[in-house]
């Protein structure tokens, strides 16, 4: 996170919402591109989870934790991190963002939405503990992150 | 996310996790790293969220939405991804993990613990809309931010 303010790092979270509201400015488009790329390494960690729980001894507990964070960061508003601006450019890395992010933003937004909804479910389905129906969902969540990378996200 | 097989990026997120269970590896360091970067700065991104709202226009479904994901990710199992082997090394940056966070992993739990009991009560408060009340919990949050900054992490 940059500022331009010299404080030492370890404050700037603290910093960067305790900062008077007239002080707030709209995040530059690299912390953008940072942000989104950082919530979907979020939820890959997490899906990543989630199959080794089905697959391997399953933790009812470490499972649904992984379920919701992957379900409150798919309801997140992840849409709201591809604003213009941010068509191009490198967060982490290059945005590996298609044009039809912006140019389709309706129909990135139904596939963000089609993703949320899987995402939901498997949260729920986690609550029960069977593992059978928790795996059948992750299958359901990870086609619609495999549509969306089709029609929305480069190769790289 | 680094991979041995030669496929598309865009599939390396629903690949990861259909692969064979006996394919499984656990992740690397630069990997466990990557995430917990990733994951705090999800945290960052949606802290000023809330932020924004309880000093700007007050949207209550967008402050819910970040207060869940705040909650989500604190419960989410952060310590998890501070594994022996995690000690220094890069993800997208080089770590800031002081060496206490290994050498106490104890009072690095009950930092996270803290944190993550303030975030539930600020998803909480969140779903009632009153903005002094959410503005209050948020500062209460941020105290465990820094808190927890102050002991585990290195300024950089």
């Amino acid at each position: 996170m940059k500022t331009i303010l010299s404080v030492p790092a370890a404050m700037l979270l603290t910093l960067s919402a305790a900062a008077p509201a007239q002080a707030q400015q709209a995040p530059k488009p690299e912390q953008l591109i940072k942000w989104r790329q950082s919530a979907y390494q979020v939820i890959a960690w997490n899906t990543g989870r989630v199959k080794a729980n089905v697959d391997g001894s399953y933790n009812k507990e470490d499972a649904q934790r992984a379920a919701n964070t992957i379900a409150a960061v798919a309801n997140g508003g992840l849409p709201g991190l591809f604003a213009t601006g941010t068509e191009s450019g490198k967060g982490w890395h290059d945005t590996t963002a298609k044009p039809s992010v912006f140019s389709d933003a309706a129909g990135f937004g139904t596939a963000n939405a089609n993703f949320a909804k899987e995402a939901n479910e498997l949260a729920r389905v986690a609550q029960g503990g069977d593992v059978a129906a928790v795996k059948a969902q992750l299958a359901a969540l990870q086609k619609t992150c495999k549509a969306c990378h089709d029609d929305f996200r480069n190769s790289n």
